[in-house]
């Protein structure tokens, strides 16, 4: 069960408000590298954990310090668009090039759908979507989506950072930033009291690799037409990073058939011409 | 650019054909954890890789062999929809419970918009989403990314590997499986390259750590309300993974104030009782 | 900012697992009239309040309720799904029409994706998707946003309540439906605040209404070709329910022109033969 | 069945054509507050209503008018992006900061996808998306979906209204306002029909409410942590608006369990080190 | 402007309701081959025309006729998830394996969100998409947008004209395939107008041959790896269609560069070991 | 399967650099009428291919070549967005109007997500869509698809080729305009070799068209209400494409009914009022 205070869980301060940075930000809300996605993240893969408590326990408590994020976030949005009379009072009526510029570098559904506010969108105004939502029920795999995750955030925090020179935005930002590199720590912790690449990979590591296909797993594929060196380093020779096997290099070639398929059943309603007794053969 | 042959990278074939299991297939396909999704990721990285060539090099020659994936599977998909006349022609008339079952365990795409084959969508029928093609400019993410998918992708092929009995489909299932092993090494082999966790971390590295707000960058704050015990762990204590500072927990409390936004302008239309002078505070 | 406990704001228990009735569920997490999204909405329209902070505060206790509800689903999902051997664990390798049925009644993805447990989707595997977080600024249109997701979501409750004869997933329903009474209340308490239909319509009430068409505020216009009449009701005559007109009823009559479009400019390449002095007229 | 003549429903004029306003227009077409969703939404309304036919009939009458609208700022969309040279053809092939303003307040696939028409999308050019078309075949949910949606199709009218001075564009915004004017009261009517508060609520009336949870029906839980007071309303005291309670304030606190999962099943492939025999407790 | 009366285009009958047909139905109402987006896509395409206005008039025309082929099948989907108790209400309650394979069978929203009526979603309750409402400005692409969408349409209701061997839905059906015959007819019949292949090839006919990269515009790049043999067809000898050309034969080898970017800019914050100084060459 | 090499197909050079234009390729890329869902398409169409396989084999060609196609695109993008230092480098910081103009025009995503680079999106960052993806299973069908593909796609080429002065832009869109050109005339030659309209039309040409109702096959329906002229063209009178009718005209009247259905189901939980014994008849 959740509760709430009334305080942000750090400052959030625009001293100059940017429209153009406001829609800068909500790729930082509602992106693919946004909080709505990490904070339900972490919450489903608590909800379905199975295995360890402190797993579950550690998720929950990650994700419930994200919502607050989404909440600072929102609040800079809706700041950013506050007092700044030239771009939003006065000249909304003036349908002149000025205005092109100036509307041109806004998120409009932040006025005309949100009345100055934020969205649950990313900065091209595309909704959140629910499918970047990973929960696996594996651990591992779960722990390296969240890498991917903050790593991908923290990226994106610095972009931000970069663009702003606002002192308050910049503020804010560290502290997120700050943030992602303690979340991309927490995760990768994990793996290591997994016991690391050796305790956890291949993931799944329940998986019985004696059913591979011998000779393929740790081969790395060229797929390059004659006269195309394939590209050498820690992946191509030595040893493999599980430690249960050799890196080697090997040409690509087909191993299978050329596909044939049986002709359409009539209910399929394909073409007169494609209803061949061949199937697929000419 | 691009070249083909007539062959499959794999064998594929079906010995008993599924419309049940080229539901599931589908998966694999056009899903988050599909081939479509690393097909494209590994292109696109390879398209905007910016420093070292090799590893855009790289990622092209595992983006190429990606296609060929894709290709097998929708073969698969293929060759599970035909042959079952109890299914789909003697049956398909008939508007009964039985065929309620049946029909239940398709995809009804499959027949009605694709003739018996395979969608570019997930088991569901929820067509591919371009937004989970992770391309971010910065390696260390991007590998992060890739081995997220590898990780779910061979969760999903071993899931889909206990589903069927059918000795052509876990044939075909081993095969992409083991190459999965593989590509989670190759990302993470990279990472090593670029010198483990103290190289790499935090994500990106470029981004100056002394502007992190301090004491923050290492810290598990919990936000559990009183009673409820923070869970503990290799994040909690001992030294960052990253050689750069000590693992420390803290109770979450608000550094920041209670938000008050200004009064909405004229233009934006709330209602006339949202129009006060005291902005959000009554 | 957010806290959490440990426990569920309310018992959820599974007697009979059913995996027909876990596919059901997904409909009231990440459907549209679902956890997820009335989650987000009062908490975005929390985030984005301006005007009386009351307002802004109700919702934040409100939405904060709401994981909790998220929560609880999730778990029923989860729980729903365990235990069930003949569904998932014996049959889960035989392709067999039985296993059709079986698995026809299920949400694939919640295995396949999920390893047993909830996703951010509908009962259809349809992604929640964020443009269903309404918070336009306008605190009536946003009371009547909530009133509309309660609506649906109670009668979803209902729907749900009647496909079960668990006595725990019941007892759960029952709790959720107990809820979504109240929060019905709840937003329409705003609207008898605002002074009921006279003190809050039209929204928004700051619109200058001596602006409108004359003549068209409050008359129903029939759309019905010769010969079709039109249905009467509360809406055709008698006082507007705002006090500020009458109800008439008028057949529809065309009161502008027929659209004749400018020619295309060149560099829009439409064919030849649209490119005509007489624009869209012959 | 339907029919159409060749006019408009009302006047359609452009003074001084502006492509920023172009793109602004696309909400109200295409947007969740737009006219595609509100025509499809009464008309699905109409075309699934079951009990008394007046309301079928009243949907249907109405639903048919909406076509026309968006066929008015269809045309809007188009004449906007007329007879302004200086921003589309003269310019068009200067790469220059001055482009790069003037196309920034364009929606760029109304030239490049439609050749300077309308497109089936919102302002950000997110396509429009049927999920929005409530349809729950409860008669009084749909009515507070339909208030919803034409209060906050009015609160973007009026600010589309605020953004624009051309004189056609403001007499043609007047036109729809004053029909959101009506259709707000028209759907509120039927409530009223309902009879009113009592009448209708809970929605739906038809689950007996003997069955809720007891004392929960009508109180305002508050999910604040210690030392944050509870706002006070309507919906704190006083008598429920449906006349069958009383609203009272709680605190909220866990009525359940600590939700436990049992272990993952083997196909599902967790990692082994999830495979422990007490399930999520350690 | 649009009107309406109370009947049916075609009548709709129902003899055995089919709750697993009514899901079928749904793509041919949302799907990517239904009406809701051939509909959408004449209107716009009328609404949009810009050239001679007896193709605007035309469309409008098609566009209304298609506004009524919803509304049929919103009604057979209606119809069809009626009266059949077994299913629906005696059986709800069970959740039992027959169940499963019942319900399995059905769109759950069909009940869940609808309560027994037709969605704006395809068969899996993927929501109608706008973006295939094709309005592209020209009108050869856009006639042939409008065959691929009578085409797949028409494959779609024979394909359900065989799922069913209800005489009410057959004969529908009929109906529908048989207007579907004469659209396919009537944008074909426009081509023709437009002087067949050689008065509307290359869409768009009214860019500049000249421009194009000589002895390209007819020829057949094959891109098969040694030893793979090209097809031979129409297509790769004779003249081609526009009588402009004649076609032949290539295989396709690299005409340009190995493509090298620069190196990532600071702001980008790619990692450390990316800001090499000869940017993506080793 | 797939092969590579390290050149493009033809040359990607940008002379001077234009973020603004990058954005515009996206379109390109990952639109509707773009390089994603062309390549896909074709290859789609070839992996489910029954009948001749001459026709398999030729998709594949062609779709391989168009993976060559997206690269050179993604390029073109990066290339765009490198060495322009006013917009991207020294004026990133500065909160200043002309920086919200320079901003406007850019695709944020391309910075903030891909450190500039391609996404997998359209011009507005609208992710790519898989049901785009057309592949019938019925020839004809999927014909006229890639025609409408190829022809919107040419389209946009040239738009795309007008709105740049960049000489090495310039010369890539000639080179694809190019391309387009044999692909439309590909498509239409396999239309050809089918027999043309006599050979190929209606599609599907396997559904016997005695079953069709007659009188309605070559029937243009006039939906106009009275006083309104349909239009007269190719379509209204002479004989069919396919040589099998008479072209005629006719007024649209009902033959259908007034729909009727049946009153709610209790489970369905409606309003208590919707409850009649008459179902929608009163």
């Amino acid at each position: 069960m959740f509760y709430h205070d009334k305080q942000l869980q750090y400052t959030v301060r625009v001293d100059t408000p940017s429209p153009v940075f406001a829609k800068m930000l909500q790729q930082a809300i509602g992106g693919v590298e946004g909080e709505i996605r990490v904070c339900l993240q972490y919450l489903f893969q608590s909800f379905g954990a199975r295995g360890p408590a402190k797993y579950r326990d550690m998720l929950m408590e990650t994700g419930t310090e994200e919502i607050g994020h989404i909440q600072m976030l929102a609040t800079a949005v809706a700041m950013n668009l506050e007092g700044s009379p030239a771009y939003l009072q006065e000249e909304m009526a003036k349908a002149d090039p000025l205005l092109a510029a100036t509307l041109g570098g806004m998120e409009p559904r932040q006025f005309l759908s949100a009345g100055m506010s934020a969205l649950a969108a990313d900065a091209n105004g595309v909704p959140f979507n629910g499918s970047h939502v990973y929960a696996s029920g594996n651990l591992a795999a779960d722990m390296y989506s969240n890498v991917a995750a903050e790593a991908t955030g923290r990226v994106l925090a610095c972009r931000l950072f970069d663009m702003t020179d606002d002192p308050g935005m910049k503020d804010m930002l560290r502290f997120l930033i700050t943030r992602d590199t303690m979340h991309q720590q927490q995760w990768l912790a994990v793996i290591e009291e997994l016991g690391g690449h050796p305790g956890s990979l291949p993931i799944p590591n329940t998986f019985d690799q004696a059913q591979e296909v011998e000779g393929l797993s740790y081969t790395f594929l060229s797929t390059g037409v004659a006269g195309v060196e394939a590209p050498t380093g820690r992946w191509t020779s030595g040893p493999s990073l599980d430690g249960r096997g050799e890196f080697t290099t090997m040409v690509n070639r087909p191993l299978g058939q050329e596909p044939v398929l049986a002709p359409p059943i009539p209910s399929g309603y394909a073409e007169l011409q494609q209803m061949t007794d061949e199937g697929a053969t000419r």
